[in-house]
């Protein structure tokens, strides 16, 4: 491996934006070690029921507020600096990473319309946060286009586009809200406005462009496509994507003397492009070649892994050339519901005798429920549940679906449920690295990271149903962790992404290997969750829709009455 | 109506034996008030983990002790007489109904097994409860060779005998502990053992030997269906179930002295012929003519219903000529489980700020869910549930079926469940009911008895469900009442059953009527069930016997290890 090209010992920062909070991490370039870290919470948080301004928000909206990442640079960067105990002047470069697709309309100067004075009151001037999924309708009429005009494009998306992606949140603003679509001179990716405001130019990443933005081979989809949903849309693309698309580990530009004011860094070190959280990961795990996959388990799960070639396979979420790392098609795979599922069970469906046993043992729920499941049998239970809470992403891409537990008796406990849960989420990513393989792409390695590495439980499961042994991120701050390794790459201190992971990634390989008996006890259980599945999922979705939409239904009488 | 036919102010006694304790009601012959009650609690209540000696039994098993109804004769019938403030003087009649199938071993002169000195430890000697399940393959085994045979009783029970039954448990007996089988002189319904206690004389309910003994047309199933089972089992009929079967509203005979010492009640009044708590109830609530269908709403739920013409309908649990009424084809349909779901849920299922609310309110957490979910619109919660926790009894008869929430998500709370659970029951019972119309046989009128009849959240759900009115049992204690109904016939009062429940019966007509915008919202819901319960028990019940197998067997080993 090559030792880094720089003199001394040169620092560099990571800042990973998430879905609460930003956090900045100052790392040796050298080795990758974590030498400080802070976190800032976002002063507005996620809005799902009003804007800071007090209007009132529709069902599955969740929109942000862009000053809050601002607030991040001007906070976390100076406290994880001033806790490394090392001198400014030491740290080379600068990279972010960001949830997406988080996407908000901007002036050309990149000013937020939600910063301005006449729009401040309007929820479509915001940043709608990648779990806004009131975009719904608009991802199924773009589809729906797509497929009768049989788009090349379509293919790469596992034959369906998210109504969490650039296109179908930007169709809901032109639909919703057309004066707000007209005054937006451009529709950026909070990964670019962050790093924009870093350095002063806006560049758009290959990353969301590619997986976000439908950006392959070399073009946006054409403006027939466009003018097909709705002709004021025609221009989308040419008005309000308009910008080069950079390659990831790039340098976009330098510390801006304002950014550096901010953040207590010399201006004009290098800010690498801007990127995804998942995506970084892959670097700070050193899982860039092909087969190696990397599964960061949060409330959600997102899959990514490289491969040297092409190839279409339907209902994973994306496919994109340098999506990754440059030079290999980068496949995102991904499960809506995993942390938050057993999040939601534990906060409304336990007992108080649990949470006094929980509390006498002095561990938390998580804890207590995980340390009873353990004990079991595979099967023991009797249940199998489907972790479709939050819709399906891989490999069915459906938001109308919703989950369920079956093989309830008087007999089961709370332990019984929670396990199954985690069971349910293991079977849905076991169920994705099948699909990749039924296409010849087999996993060959598996590593996680995400907040779930911290239960052993839940990664024997994990490594039992996947019949694979886990690596596991040895970071608590992975996404943060890849952002500093792309910007050792953009200051130039490694040639490329895989040479500087191979010195900086951190991740501690096969901890959780699998049982055999266990092994062999789950194939069984996996075909019954793989025959709901399909009969749920494919079969009869109209089952699991029709309840969504009179739910739905209803809950718009009821918010339009709260309104009136 | 015709005016009872006896001078004075005459009483009667009915004694309920309920699953966990025995109720005695002092009812007033002329127009059925009920002067007084008492409740005496079984001692050893339903013995399901262990005997009384101590020995442990396997999972499924339900046992009790005969000694403990013998308790119920001598505590709650003396207190009930003493709290009506009448002389036992004045009582013509004793009348009793029990759970059933109920079936215990005796000698000829009906001493139990187990009060032998030589049985007591031997868990095969004490009565099989009800909801004994442990007989299961004796039932599979049964239905087999029936079929097999095409035996022409086996349509009576809507195709498959369940294994709470007669032979099942009989079976179990022989193959399982052949000792005690050959020790028992006759193998009694406890309905029948008490009477038989009381009056000195053995003789069998056509209640009971219709639905859980396969008497038909005056006949059991023949020695050689006994002896394709097993040749040891040939005799069973011939040598276990021997004896008179009568009629119900018959007098078996009289008070003896020694059962006069137990209760107080004046020696050589007319004892009536044992019967059943479902059965008798529609006695209680008058509706015991053609298409008037009682559902005894508790724990689980029984469906009884007389029409003047047989017809084998698939799934319906028996049809028996004088099972219910003398003259009319008494049919017999159930759920599983149903209160015992709702009180599952609540127990296991609900967060601690639920528990602080409702106690907060001063109501317990059926009726603190209750309310929340009333506020609901059909649908609202966005779920649909399976009511198979204990199996599926009418339409599917399959105890190896469970239950299952579909269309959860991360905004489901417990009221939204609680109300699915609710609803799922309802569902059930609107499936029961169209099987029986779609076999020409329409309910046109409901009365609910039972526990739940307190919930009018649940009723209310009922009422829209199923889109007709329910009338309610106007009586706490339906199935003793029913009991002294008989009991007033078996004293000559009235000239037969009908003529007394029109004097004597206590309901309340149309006290819920269908909400027309509900009704039509549950069609809807309903379809979905109907779609799961169709495709989860019938076309694909494997996927949910699998579950119940592999978690039997694993119970199984831990259980063979905690005993070794």
């Amino acid at each position: 491996m090559a030792a880094p090209v720089v003199e001394g010992d040169p620092l560099v920062v990571g800042v990973d934006f998430g879905t609460l909070s930003g956090r900045a991490v100052v790392v040796r370039v050298a080795d990758g070690a974590e030498l400080a870290s802070a976190v800032h919470e976002y002063r507005h948080g996620v809005c799902t029921d009003a804007l800071p301004t007090g209007e009132r928000l529709p069902a599955d909206w969740a929109l942000q507020v862009p000053s809050d990442y601002l607030e991040v640079l001007r906070t976390a960067v100076p406290k994880a600096l001033a806790e490394s105990g090392r001198s400014p002047r030491d740290v080379i470069g600068i990279g972010t990473d960001f949830t997406a697709c988080t996407v908000l309309p901007v002036r050309a100067d990149g000013t937020p319309l939600c910063e301005t004075p006449e729009f401040a009151r309007r929820p479509h001037a915001y940043v709608k946060l990648w779990k806004h999924h009131a975009a719904q309708p608009y991802a199924d009429r773009i589809n729906e286009v797509a497929r009768d005009r049989r788009e090349p494009w379509l293919a790469r998306y596992g034959g369906r586009i998210s109504s969490e992606w650039e296109f179908a949140k930007g169709l809901q603003l032109l639909i919703e809200d057309p004066e707000i679509y007209a005054a937006a001179d451009l529709w950026v990716e909070a990964a670019d406005w962050i790093v924009w405001r870093l350095s002063g130019r806006y560049v758009r990443n290959a990353c969301t462009a590619g997986y976000k933005g439908q950006y392959q081979d070399g073009r946006y989809p054409s403006q027939d496509f466009l003018a097909a949903l709705d002709e004021r849309f025609a221009d989308f693309v040419a008005a309000k994507l308009a910008g080069p698309v950079a390659a990831l580990g790039e340098a976009v530009g330098r510390l801006t003397e304002e950014a550096a004011g901010w953040t207590g860094l010399p201006a004009g070190i290098p800010v690498a492009v801007g990127n995804v959280d998942a995506h970084v990961t892959a670097a700070a795990a050193h899982a860039l070649a092909p087969g190696q996959m990397v599964a960061i388990m949060g409330t959600s799960t997102c899959h990514v892994m490289n491969y040297d070639r092409l190839v279409e396979i339907p209902g994973i979420c994306g496919v994109v050339r340098d999506g990754i790392v440059r030079g290999m098609w980068g496949y995102e795979a991904g499960q809506s519901g995993v942390g938050d599922i057993f999040g939601w069970f534990v906060e409304h469906g336990v007992p108080p005798s649990y949470h006094a046993a929980a509390a006498a043992r002095g561990v938390d729920l998580h804890g207590y429920l995980s340390s009873l499941a353990a004990r079991q049998r595979v099967g023991e239970h009797g249940l199998v549940a489907l972790d479709w809470h939050s819709g399906n992403r891989s490999v069915l891409v459906d938001h109308e679906l919703s989950g369920a537990v079956l093989g309830l008796t008087l007999t089961t406990r709370p332990e019984d449920v929670y396990r199954a849960y985690v069971e349910a989420t293991a079977f849905g990513t076991r169920l994705i690295m099948e699909t990749f393989a039924a296409h010849g792409l087999p996993v060959t390695q598996l590593t996680v990271a995400g907040g779930l590495v911290k239960n052993p439980f839940v990664m024997q499961v994990y490594a039992d149903v996947l019949a694979m042994p886990l690596s596991v991120l040895d970071s608590a701050c992975g996404p943060a962790l890849g952002a500093a390794i792309h910007a050792a790459v953009a200051a130039g201190a490694y040639p490329d992404v895989p040479a500087a992971a191979a010195r900086m990634a951190r991740v501690r390989r096969d901890v959780y290997r699998p049982n055999g008996a266990n092994v062999a006890a789950y194939h069984d259980l996996y075909e019954r969750y793989r025959l709901l599945h399909d009969y749920l999922g494919r079969e009869r979705p109209d089952v699991l829709h029709g309840l969504h939409r009179r739910r739905a239904e209803i809950l718009e009488i009821r918010s339009a009455g709260d309104a009136s």
